[in-house]
């Protein structure tokens, strides 16, 4: 039986995603010419560019899937627990368990902020999309009367902004284990949830 | 009258400074020669090395100045103002303040982060003043009853934290302004605030 032209067209993008993430952290981003992902993948040129126009093109696929995993990790959550305090600081620990299982992508994010105009862009719309999901379950927690009526942005940006700042210090300067980074993110978010639970909560 | 020495000496040395942190601008750190910033300063080769080893060495120069500022601003802060609470949120003000002041600074610190395990490691010198003087700061609050006794490494982390997330999506993203950026670096405080006020105080 053949393999459907789907199905198929399906595993060669991945196999080029999977290659293209290799060569960035064997390399840097910077230093990987899309030729050597085509040569890496066993593809024809004409096939790559199939799939993608560039290297950001591909950067832009492999953070678009990263952050995918990260909300659907925390969106099956959710359904497994009601406790609104719980899955303020849980969701915590499963976002930095995404960014531990997938240490080369984190690697790639915590290295390319502010390298060149482009990446920055490519990594724009990961944050956007996670700072998106975050400020709706603020937003949620806020409805339902669990949290004070607070603007939504900062604390949403102050989420991310810890996360990406102890992974850094985790992954990039190795100034910290990764248990202290995520006993570090939950004490934030701890003494965080302070600040954000209502007057009937507290 | 003769110049004295030692401050021709220090003359010299913050013109070499100077001239550095313009071209580390202009071309980036990574693109700047040595062979540059002592062109531009007028010096010789020799003169240079008689006051830094490499330009490692001027880019931590420069970040020790920088954290030197922010720190003597607030502490200058401190001897005018005395409520607890104003002095947490007007200090982030100030702080924001002093990047604004320094874009230049600001953009070489928010770009280099990641680039390379040298400049990570002068980053982290400048990070490290700065996550003591906060954790310090905290700790005053607790010991005066002011703050509850929380964890005080990851607080100081996430005030670094926003303040440098942020910081990067005005400057490198330019995704907010300068006055959105103080806005939402306030507001987060104001959260977190509320969090750590200990129960005789909130």
């Amino acid at each position: 039986m053949p393999i459907p032209k789907e199905k198929q067209s399906q595993e060669r993008r991945q196999r080029m995603l999977q290659c293209a993430q290799e060569l960035f952290v064997e390399k840097g981003y910077m230093e990987t010419p899309v030729r050597e992902i085509i040569m890496r993948s066993g593809y024809g040129t004409g096939t790559f560019y199939n799939y993608f126009t560039d290297k950001e093109e591909i950067l832009k696929a492999l953070l678009e899937e990263f952050a995918g995993e990260i909300i659907s990790t925390i969106s099956s959550y959710y359904s497994t627990e009601t406790d609104l305090y719980r899955r303020f600081i849980e969701t915590k620990r499963l976002t930095m368990e995404v960014f531990t299982r997938n240490e080369a992508l984190s690697e790639i994010y915590s290295r390319a902020s502010g390298v060149s105009d482009t990446i920055d862009q490519c990594l724009r719309q990961f944050e956007d999309k996670l700072l998106g999901f975050y400020s709706r379950n603020i937003e949620y927690g806020i409805a339902r009367g669990f949290f004070r009526d607070v603007p939504v942005a900062p604390v949403a940006h102050s989420i991310l902004a810890v996360e990406k700042y102890l992974l850094y210090k985790w992954i990039i300067l190795k100034a910290i284990t990764k248990e202290e980074m995520i006993a570090m993110v939950i004490s934030f978010h701890e003494t965080l949830a302070q600040g954000l639970l209502s007057a009937q909560h507290s």
